[in-house]
């Protein structure tokens, strides 16, 4: 029996409608059935048109409901009011899938955005399922699919594509034709009603055609979903993403440090970078990239060496090549006697090699293939520029007859007219040519960064024996509707419940009763009014340090009441908590923050200006593992205080890393929690004290 | 008489001599006469070659001497060794300007260099200016002057151009004759034996055939010079700098902080910065610049209108311009209303106008038109998609018709194949076609920092009332050549005798005297080891804080003693100085470091880990106006520290402007100062004092 793996009424239908199909020239339902039928498709191809009897030679049919043949996709390119009332036909015929190209759903308005969610309804309960609506189709360039209304049909290759945007699919096809790029698939996904860029990876991370995934996206709904096929996929094959709207400001209102630092795109980054997707940062990014992993193989090392027919273009490649934190290799002994004796004595035979301004094509060839023999060397960057003596055409050739399969090979021809032959031929040979040598070296550093990403080792989450209940207990007490922020005590519950080392406290409720506490706890103490409507205490003078006895502890108590009083008279004060004072030791903040397509992030920072100001700080998605946990401390520009700028002895990283962890599995704990701060952690050579903490929950338990 | 401006004799000869002419196809000196030939060159034309009667229907001489004229102009062809004996020649015969295509010179090692010298003396003892040697040559369009092995002719244009790579020259007139953009003048200058960077610019500020000026280096000889040229020429026409070997770490041993930050790369860019050049970082960028600034008036805000057929662009256009510090133009309620009355319900009359995928030339041109007349709007991006109903030919004629004389468009035709045709005519047409959104955003950003440049009023120089005396005796005595530092001391005297406030400090030899000293001062008092042998004093253990009595004091005296002998036995000590301690208030930290090129750079930070960890510091090239010396301040990312932060108050800005400009004094009047630190300088909410001051002298006072 056929047996229809996932998506594969898209891929492999055993015949196609086209709905909407027309013999007007002008008209989507004709360009969409022409590229059905030029695009190769061996199955049964049946026009819909209540008009015609015939279309471009096949014969038409009324309904889908007429078509004496077992139906596995639908094209529609009819208007949008038409779309639902046929859908339900197409459920009553056993259609499989289906395409909307029509536009004129959720992306106009609320009518629209009505007639989709009928159409969703639709399809859901009939399994039918759906791409689009608001598409330009979709492309198989291996099974001669082309269910699209794309000008032509792409070229046979590699390149998986998916689109949220038909427009920017439409100039991507036309950029690939003009440098003659391949797809495997094109899909556009438009709005998504059902099948989106999650469906499609599970698929293109198992298709044998596809050796790289492209996609354009403006959102992504189920950010965990996403993430947990786009690990899998990138262990297989990378995966190469632009996202727009990177710097829309979103109308957060945050109440904490981590909040207001942790902009919607920061989720999106620092999601991409925990499940391994190379993130394009513009169009061009996009292409560079996709040419880069499409046609070489991937670096091994960041050893890159630089053949190159003069000195300008080497020092800017060389540049680069630094820049993008790569190392100029250091070419053998062997290569290097090698060259010196085959080259002129005027060429430069260390790295970057340069070949002369005379070099003809033997040259280069002799001198790239001694280099790429050399295991010094991870991969090349071959530099030309058009001069007098220069064959630019036979020296594409030579690239090409010296590729390694083994070691990456981008060709950067400078110039215009004189190189396109030359440069669409090293294409076409799959050798990526790059107008200038920071673009190779942008490539040739995503692909070292793409091999360490596959060199490290699966991610360890760390457990903790925790006391759930006792977190559990101040976290979904009676009346937390009534107060969305927790109070000293509360959090101190929920923080001691998973493992934190806090300072120890004693809640005074009078001034007496606080200087003996003080006494019990020993001088200096801290002392903190105890509210659970006061987040900002410091700012409310609701704080006092370094107390050092009994009589400025009781001054303490009574500025401390007054002064908050006069800010917050209606506040509801529990007393006045009184904390041993702390050795000195690293300030450092941990937080967490809940966004709403992927859950909650953790941060981490130094504490004071640096986060504040300077806004040093590193994120992650919450699970966090271990080796991210470490990762989140190393790559704050400021890491080198914490081990041991200046003279000073390091801090414990492991205490913040064991901090980041429980964190990790607090907020894994309670999906309620919305924001919540340590800020500080106190960090020493040995173990960390969570000094201040805060921490407010949303809604109910999910 | 014929007067000769500057270096007409290269622009506008009389008579030109190929020395090495051919008529062999293949040599350089057949394209070099030919190239003369065809380039429409006026004047007489004089090959010279021993061995031929005529070449190209030209009748041949055997030597420069042998003309029956008189000679302006002779350009090289014959290999290097031959050089200097005809350029003695062309002493003897008058010649006024010479073009040494020829390499193997300095380029080629110690014997080239030497070759090189010999044709330096020749050409400056007999009035000779040289372009060269080991150039492309020199074209100048407008004049019809090609005298250079270049391929073709490039076309008439606005851009001038210095290459100090000739491979790179040629690399750029390929690209350029693919892109259909002209030159005014295009000149290699190769080995700069004599004409070189400076000169040119002379040339092109005045030259009324230039608007832009492009340049390619790798090196500038007098960054002086070149500032001061530089600075006149930004006033009057954009000079845009590819400037390679940014990264190269120079060997340079470095004593203090602000020399270890001070990397070569630094010099060029603050040199840059305060002399109004605009410095490309790339390849493309140079050629994006180029393009915007040649055929687009200049923008006059930075409120960017971006009209497109599709969405997914838009958004990355919006992304671009809020990236680069640009904004969205708000578009007038006016302009809105137009759109909306004109354009299908369904489009987006907000900034970014969307006029649909179905969108036909006309509905472009209207909107277009529209956004470019309404007074919100300083510039337009006009992005298309080639979608299935997309004119896009005609698209490209409707936004050259809606061109506006005083509002730069640029567009983004996006895809391959399909927008060839459209681009190619938009460039004939002087609109900049970018291929993304991002290069354009690009463009726009370094158009409106060129637009804050010309209107920033003329620098202000600073001078004050120093004790110049007192300064001289301490930097200039007699053994300063065996100590290139100063000591505590002298350093004192220098920064006393430059008005800084300093903190009250003694000299006390034994501990007693110290405690003394100490009283008379007033608790708390510092201490610090007083030697002209110990730059990193805490380092050795020579400095003590918070000293809070006698007691105190004395055994600091001793401790300091035993610490720093078992470090340094042989130092030099003037004994130990007490100092009292200052209240707290910011430290910053003001350095001075002298580069090869352009002389004395000064530096600003905040003290301690900003500058050490975190490098956030900023540098200009003495002298430093009032305007340069605020914004080195402003542009530290840690200035919020500064301007009151976290509730704190504010420093006295004014305080550092102040001490800045006197550095900058001190280290004009006093040329031999090779490093200086002053770390910290504290300063209060009103007023700074220096505490800490470091200085190192080099041989002479030059």
């Amino acid at each position: 029996m056929y047996k229809m793996d996932r998506l594969d009424m898209f891929f492999k239908p055993r015949s196609i409608a086209i709905i909407g199909a027309s013999s007007e020239e002008k008209k989507l339902g004709y360009a969409v059935l022409k590229n059905v039928i030029d695009g190769g498709y061996k199955g049964n191809i049946y026009p819909i048109n209540p008009k015609a009897d015939y279309i471009l030679g096949y014969k038409c049919y009324k309904s889908v409901l007429d078509i004496p043949d077992d139906l596995d996709l639908v094209v529609f390119v009819i208007p949008s009011k038409f779309v639902n009332p046929v859908m339900r036909e197409c459920a009553q015929k056993g259609v499989k899938g289906a395409i909307v190209i029509t536009a004129g759903f959720k992306e106009t308005g609320l009518e629209g955005a009505k007639l989709e969610r009928e159409l969703k309804e639709i399809v859901k309960s009939n399994n039918i399922r759906l791409v689009g609506p608001n598409v330009l189709g979709l492309i198989d360039t291996h099974n001669s699919i082309n269910a699209s209304f794309a000008s032509f049909m792409p070229k046979k290759g590699n390149i998986g594509f998916i689109s949220q945007s038909g427009a920017f699919a439409t100039a991507i096809m036309d950029w690939a034709a003009a440098n003659d790029i391949g797809f495997s698939k094109f899909i556009s996904i438009g709005n998504k009603a059902d099948v989106n860029e999650i469906d499609l990876l599970e698929v293109l991370k198992d298709d044998n055609d596809t050796d790289v995934i492209l996609m354009y996206l403006e959102s992504i709904d189920n950010g965990r979903a996403f993430m947990d096929i786009a690990y899998k996929t990138s262990k297989v094959k990378p995966i190469i993403v632009l996202k727009s709207g990177t710097t829309a400001a979103g109308a957060k209102a945050a109440t904490s440090h981590t909040g207001s630092l942790a902009g919607s795109d920061q989720a999106y980054t620092s999601a991409f970078k925990q499940c391994g997707v190379i993130r394009a940062s513009t169009v061009e990014d996009l292409f560079d990239l996709a040419i880069g992993f499409a046609y070489q193989p991937l670096l091994n090392g960041n050893n890159i060496a630089i053949i190159t027919n003069a000195g300008g273009p080497g020092i800017m490649a060389s540049d680069a090549i630094e820049n993008f934190g790569l190392r100029l290799a250091t070419l053998s002994n062997d290569t290097v006697e090698e060259l010196r004796k085959n080259l002129p004595s005027a060429a430069a035979v260390y790295n970057p090699v340069d070949v002369l301004g005379d070099a003809l094509a033997d040259r280069y060839e002799f001198a790239l293939s001694k280099v790429l023999r050399d295991e010094n060397v991870d991969g090349a960057m071959v530099i030309l520029t058009p001069q007098v003596y220069t064959q630019v055409n036979e020296t594409a050739e030579s690239i090409v007859k010296a590729k390694d399969p083994k070691k990456p090979i981008f060709s950067i021809f400078m110039g215009g007219k004189t190189i396109s032959a030359a440069t669409k031929y090293l294409m076409e040979n799959s050798v990526p040519n790059y107008s200038f040598p920071e673009r190779a070296g942008f490539v040739f550093k995503s692909m070292h960064d793409r091999r360490i990403w596959l060199n490290k080792p699966e991610p360890v989450y760390r457990k903790f024996d925790t006391k759930f209940e006792l977190a559990e207990k101040s976290l979904r007490s009676e009346d937390r509707s009534r107060r969305p922020s927790l109070g000293d005590w509360e959090v101190r519950e929920v923080f001691e419940g998973y493992g934190f080392t806090l300072p120890k406290t004693l809640l005074a409720t009078t001034s007496l009763e606080a200087s003996d506490f003080a006494e019990e706890l020993g001088f200096p103490v801290v002392m903190k009014i105890a509210s659970p409507d006061i987040l900002h205490k410091t700012d409310v003078g609701g704080v006092k340090v370094g107390l050092r006895n009994k009589d400025e502890v009781i001054r303490a108590f009574d500025d401390i009441m007054i002064s908050v009083r006069r800010y917050f008279p209606d506040a509801e004060i529990w007393g006045v908590s009184v904390q041993q004072m702390l050795p000195p030791g690293k300030d450092v903040i941990i937080g967490s923050v809940k966004d709403p397509q992927f859950g909650h992030m953790i941060m981490f920072g130094l504490g004071g200006i640096y986060v504040e100001v300077l806004k040093d700080v590193s994120f992650r998605i919450v699970p966090v593992s271990e080796s991210d946990a470490m990762n989140m401390i190393r790559e704050i520009k400021s890491f080198k205080l914490l081990s041991g700028a200046r003279g000073e002895k390091g801090v414990d990283q492991n205490a913040i890393v064991d901090a980041i962890l429980r964190v990790s599995n607090l907020v894994t704990d309670f999906p309620e929690i919305v924001e919540l701060d340590i800020n500080p952690l106190r960090v020493f050579e040995e173990g960390a004290v969570a000094i201040d903490m805060r921490l407010t929950v949303g809604g109910g338990t999910e």
